[in-house]
């Protein structure tokens, strides 16, 4: 009988193509089905709760895959953790119900966004916040994000998904979306039932473009209703976002 | 007439080969004096208050540089930081005394080491902290560090310094050195009126001895006295050390 496994996973994405096994660049689940491979001595392949793009991080991915065996969870961690890289820790493995599947199980996910707004960069930043050369409005920044919170047909923030992913429809839940102060910035706190493909990055964008006056705010109602990702603003560097939770 | 400028840097060492111009490694004083060069149409050295290893940070590192023109400081401190490397920012340019030198005009130095507990290797930690493998006694340490405190001879915690740079005298003044409870673990906090070259490194990685039982606290004395660095615990890793402020 087939056991299911779940996998919560931490990594730093800066060196990394990405969570997703691609062709040419090295991803964080090839490097995890590796060790799996050597550990279990079997071939296996993970499911993610979704992507996360090159530079982007994560605190608790969740990923699950099927395996015959009982297995010894805690000496498994312990080597796995000894050959993987030091910028991908597992932080768990559990067995989980047959029926759980990591992506399609996700009831909601958290995710933040670093914006540091010191009036240098940080080196110490640089590879976990994005740095803004203009100024910031954060009162407009914080009345814009309100737009975002609730049901909408998020389109026009998001990115034509890859071959083998797209997704049925756009409209998503975003429950809340609060912007904290943070030493030396702000971060943007996304909770949401799912996420279309850049969705996040895309918003934070977009708020970023209105928060510089590239964008009035007025025209948030209509970005979308075009449903068209060129209405919508830019979309923000991957080295501020962080996957921080999947809710099952 | 030559003034005397004062750069106020932190960097990232991770990539880089250490403060000192070497042959072979990039250093951050050899970026800084290129970008000098480049932005003041003149080739310029610059004087750190000392050197730091390969992989060690720094908030605010100081050094000096000679040159015969008024600067306008604002405008070169962005021409500068536009053109260094993102893990290497001049925060401050200051016009200084004419006598001022950055090394032999400092008082104190205040340096930082981090020092993480947690269960599992943390990925965003891996540059910017030391994990020990094993289970580390806090109070031992704090005991054992009560006796770097004070006015020694710390020959058996220096490295032999590279030629030109030797020290005549091994005594230096520890005015602090305080172990602070932070997120994840912990950090060393070392003020001193100077250090000599690896001492903080060596003297880190001898109270970790200590804390883990393969050097009993009661020889602290007698390995102080010897002035022989073999007597002394091994080195700590350079990561997990920050210059954090000097002194004048």
């Amino acid at each position: 009988m087939s056991l299911v496994y779940k996998l919560i996973i931490a990594y730093d994405g800066t060196n990394y193509g990405g969570w997703q096994t691609q062709p040419n660049a090295p991803s964080i689940q090839s490097h995890i089905e590796e060790v799996l491979k050597t550990v279990l001595r079997h071939p296996l392949s993970i499911t993610g709760s979704g992507r996360t793009d090159a530079g982007v991080h994560a605190l608790a991915q969740v990923a699950h895959f099927h395996f015959d065996h009982e297995i010894a969870v805690k000496r498994t961690l312990l080597s796995l953790n000894a050959l993987l890289p030091p910028d991908i820790r597992i932080r768990d493995i559990q067995l989980a119900p047959t029926h759980f599947h990591a992506r399609f199980s996700a009831k909601a996910k958290i995710y933040h966004y670093h914006i540091h707004l010191g009036a240098s960069r940080d080196p110490f930043k640089r590879l976990y916040s994005y740095h803004p050369r203009y100024k910031v409005d954060l009162e407009l920044l914080k009345k814009a994000a309100k737009y975002f919170i609730g049901t909408h047909d998020f389109s026009s923030f998001a990115n034509e998904a890859h071959k083998g992913s797209a997704s049925k429809d756009a409209i998503r839940t975003i429950y809340r979306l609060d912007i904290i102060e943070e030493e030396g910035g702000i971060r943007l706190e996304f909770e949401g039932n799912g996420f279309l493909y850049k969705m996040v990055r895309n918003s934070v964008g977009t708020l970023l473009d209105i928060a510089k006056g590239k964008i009035p705010i007025e025209s948030l109602p209509s970005i979308f209703e075009a449903k068209d990702r060129r209405k919508a603003g830019k979309s923000a560097p991957p080295q501020g976002l962080f996957l921080i939770e999947v809710k099952y």
